[in-house]
């Protein structure tokens, strides 16, 4: 048994992917246009409310511009359309964020379809998922990427090994899965995908040596299913009733920490986990983004 | 030890796939043009050339039109992409298959963009691949289907189950594990993606009771890797040289089918197993998207 279950803490992740981040942007030829962010969204209180927050935040520390797009109220897909082109035209946005999941009548597929693979800086359009599978996307999913980085940052056992995502979502699960079994800079991982139909997970997970999990069921993994000694990427994100504050709510995510004490080797905690370094991927995308379409630092 | 290895015949699942294709072009309203398929090639004695001339065959058995569309010796890519932006816009034709893999100067993600998802029949391009990790893809690899198919017809276990692929190309193995990983219609399975950096095959392989391997690595699947008792599509395609014909060669597939004997349950024939099913899956697509630009069939 472990001695110990190591908390890996996302935020010092977060921090050295920013400081990357600011000084690509400072090394900008001066009279370089500064990286944009828009943030396409429905202005509505939703998960999605509090991520851009925290998106505007990080981009005003890292020296990125940030573009709030809310849609009017009574706007319906063919508004959303005409925003996402207008934002595609325009040379001063870099990057387009789309707020996801989007209800009905709004179709997420086929609304990013109206961005270009580069300023798809989520990577969750068609063009960039598909060319996940030869290794040419323009860009991965910020989540996806921050999963793999907090990985490397505390050189947990998966580059080459096997390991398991559990999640087979065409956002979360499916394109971390892919960055895994891909060759370097892929991580040459083998790698299992199980899901909500994986009739004995226990059997599924017994040889991996780091578990991704993307499941968003609070308290999935615990010792009953996870190998003693493996490294635990918590990716998994639910609100649960806050027992401290009666009618609050609280972020938790797949991997029962009470339970795995002890028994995984490292788990990285909800929230402060993937999380933060989420947002400083996306901002790193954003700058990939600038750079290319701007023409300047290291993608010229 | 099973007692004897089954070995799966292709040609029967070919048959009844053509069949149906056949029933389907029948039933269309008189005057509606046909269905045609176009295959772009460079003309060359190439593995492809093998393949379409089966392509030629079985689309005139089918009842579908076949346009050879070969480049001019001295053709570069700009030529290619002006004859595929030709044949996309051209109403008369409904698929497009273009001859893989393609040599530089040539790049086959580039060319096949060209083409609109519908027509991309071989579902290979970023937009169809991309499609396929949430379920909306036009079309997928007619040899990741025929996988499925065969393993179908002859009720193979891996529909829920625990499976292998050994490979992890664009066009092959990766498809196929989104296939095989999907909600249904895709067959809910709980996908290992093994690889030639898999340090401990069969470890990997262990827990699979199918496993589709799509290596090209003769040899590669034999009781040392294997579970006992476990199937095999066997997607490899290989030529070596053949021992009865000095100077010969024979396609092989990734099985060791004499070290398997009386170990694996079942086993798919290299030639005589996935190949045929690859080509009839290649004329259900081409009817496919026949039936969807054409407003016809029971996708109107």
């Amino acid at each position: 048994m472990p001695p110990e279950t190591r908390r890996l803490d996302g935020r010092p992740v977060a921090a050295a992917v920013d400081e990357a981040t600011r000084r690509r942007i400072a090394a900008a030829p001066p009279g370089t246009r500064p990286p944009t962010l828009a943030s396409v969204h429905r202005g509505l209180p939703t998960p999605f409310g509090f991520y851009r927050r925290q998106q505007a935040r990080a981009a005003a520390a890292a020296g990125i511009r940030f573009r709030d797009e809310p849609l009017p109220p009574d706007a319906g897909p063919a508004e959303l359309a005409a925003l996402l082109e207008r934002l595609d035209a325009d040379p001063s946005v870099h990057a387009v964020l789309l707020e996801h999941p989007l209800p009905p009548p709004f179709d997420f597929g086929t609304a990013i379809a109206h961005l270009r693979p580069d300023k798809d800086v989520d990577g969750v359009g068609a063009a960039n998922l598909g060319a996940l599978l030869d290794g040419r996307a323009r860009h991965a999913p910020a989540v996806a990427l921050a999963a793999v980085e907090i990985a490397r940052h505390y050189r947990l056992p998966f580059e080459g090994e096997p390991v398991a995502v559990v999640g087979r979502s065409a956002t979360v699960g499916l394109p971390l899965a892919l960055l895994l079994a891909a060759r370097p800079p892929g991580a040459d991982a083998t790698v299992t995908v199980a899901h909500s139909r994986t009739a004995d997970l226990q059997g599924a997970l017994a040889r991996a040596r780091t578990i991704f999990s993307c499941a968003g069921r609070p308290g999935l993994l615990r010792r009953a299913v996870v190998p003693e000694g493996a490294a635990i990427v918590d990716v998994g994100l639910s609100s649960v009733p806050d027992p401290d504050r009666p009618g609050g709510v609280r972020a938790v995510g797949d991997a029962d920490g009470a339970d795995l004490d002890g028994w995984a080797d490292a788990l990285t905690p909800v929230p402060g986990g993937v999380g933060p370094v989420t947002v400083a991927a996306l901002m790193r995308s954003t700058v990939d983004a600038w750079e290319r379409l701007e023409g300047v630092g290291r993608e010229p």
